[in-house]
């Protein structure tokens, strides 16, 4: 897949400071790659005959989607930066992608898709964690 | 307006455990609300005529509205409840609310949109805070 | 509830044209409270015993609550108007809210949940073609 | 960048029926990245100077996030699958889409986000109008 990520990053008009670009774009794509995982993976644990066995999973996937969404668009802006909000939202999805994992990583065995959603989420986490070490 | 929030957490068909549901419906509403006062702050500022003063209240509000939106979710969903993710969102929200309250409350005597946007923050951030204390 | 969708509307700086603000508001009300029924009868159906006969009222209840939350966002922004984008949302928003309440309204008899989600999503439904014929 | 969208549509453990996979995945992907181009295009357009006259873009911006965001989700949902809704969301994703090329492509010279996001656009247009040409 081709984003423009990076790029868009690197046509901001402002001063993005010392921002480690490299791990920002990272951190964007990292998002966006895992909300879609997550929101594949509710839909396909949804079909599975064993569903009600999945429902845990289902919902972390749900949370785990939204919050990396809204921490992608955080991340997108740079204008008027507030770290507090950055580290807070960074800290929730962290939180989000290390629960899903563990969720998902539970069924890795059985369901492929709980498998490579368990591998977006471990990327993501780390991904947000580094921003976070980076942030200060 | 009539939402339907303690409707639907009255009829959930699971366990609700120990949670103050006054606090959670109300915790919800106020999200709900500041997520769609924040849409609107943002864009009212962006047809003020000194919009180039206003950029950070702008993009405050864009992550406001993002952070309180997913908030509402994560809130409304109770199937396999994890603290760690309800607490990280509504560590998140406080801390964009409380941003963007701040932020507003800078125009409030300028611009009636920020001062009704900020009144918005402010119940809101109070909300997520007190939600805080009753998860522990 | 007390939602500021009213006031941020009658605080807008700028030219808000013919629009009937009436239904506007309304409109903007009605999307942001059925997509938090929806999200809630979404996890709602995830507990009940029978899960597995209700994961495509799930998955409408994702669809429509995501849908509902955009509606609200792109309804609640006036700045460089597009007829063309509101109409096609609106429409989009009509047809979820319509294939919502024909799927809860299958299970309102048994879940209550369902019963409160499908006039949640009527009422969305009304609304959006009525916004629809305002904006001709 | 490395998603999972193909993956996770290849272990979906229900039926897709006669889906072109690979217009599907396509269609996903461009919906995500051209989300992630509006919300960074957005923020840098209130970081110019001359951000009076760009108004009408970042607004546009904003739109198109948010539906393309939602038209990501549901097209990521195979369970219960419901053409009317698909189709609907497809066909209010190709009017923001192409609403918000047009509205870049004006600025396109003078300012380099508005011409990457004014790409990203162009192709999620086109993918979402092949999407409704397979969906019939």
């Amino acid at each position: 897949m081709t984003t423009s990520v990076r790029e868009m990053l690197e046509t901001y008009p402002g001063d993005l400071g010392s921002v480690d670009r490299e791990a920002m774009a990272r951190c964007i794509q990292e998002c966006i790659a895992c909300a879609q995982a997550c929101t594949a993976c509710a839909d396909a644990c949804l079909s599975e005959g064993m569903v009600e066995e999945l429902t845990k999973c289902i919902r972390t996937n749900m949370d785990c989607a939204d919050i990396c969404n809204t921490t992608a668009s955080v991340l997108s802006r740079h204008t008027g930066y507030d770290a507090n909000i950055s580290r807070a939202i960074l800290q929730a999805c962290a939180t989000a992608c290390k629960a899903c994992a563990d969720e998902c990583g539970r069924h890795a065995e059985m369901h492929d898709h709980c498998r490579i959603c368990a591998e977006a989420c471990r990327g993501c986490e780390q991904a947000c964690n580094e921003m976070l070490t980076k942030l200060g």
